[in-house]
């Protein structure tokens, strides 16, 4: 049974604040991976690094492990992430061949 | 053009410590939301509730706009984690009724 003091207001309160934290965390995520497509830009490597990626997810995969988070979940976000990243990298690449 | 010292392998070093940091996130943030959906299912109230959604999802644009992050990406990762946070849900509250 939930206590009553934790109530949904209360606990939607700490979801929104720990949203802020990663917010943030992902702003400088994305801001170092640009500057990873740069540089991959600058010395013409591929967007996709799948033995980096590999070597990600089983981080990854360790650290759900270790915090008490679904592994699958874990796996989830970072895919979506790396999507996003690649995309990006992709765009930066075209971008720097075109200027 | 990205300085020799902002080495690939320190950039991604930089991006595993805040990964790290990420996942700590997530694991209290999926401890609230199971909480939640115990409440949810305690006091008969759908999984899905489009309204709280839609106020996170307000709620990370401008929070991504205040960090420079951008929006869409904010926006796609939230929808994996709510997809994640109601498929947990709907297993939370099946799990009570047939207890």
């Amino acid at each position: 049974m939930v206590k009553k003091m934790d109530s949904l207001e209360s606990m939607r309160k700490s979801i929104d604040n720990i949203d802020n934290a990663i917010i943030a965390m992902y702003a400088e995520r994305f801001r170092i991976t640009n500057k990873i497509g740069l540089y991959k830009a600058e010395n013409n490597l591929p967007a996709k690094d799948e033995q980096r990626e590999s070597t990600q997810f089983q981080r990854v995969t360790e650290l759900a492990a270790a915090y008490g988070l679904d592994e699958t979940i874990a796996r989830q976000i970072l895919e979506k992430v790396i999507d996003c990243v690649v995309q990006n990298h992709r765009q930066i690449a075209e971008n720097f061949r075109s200027s």
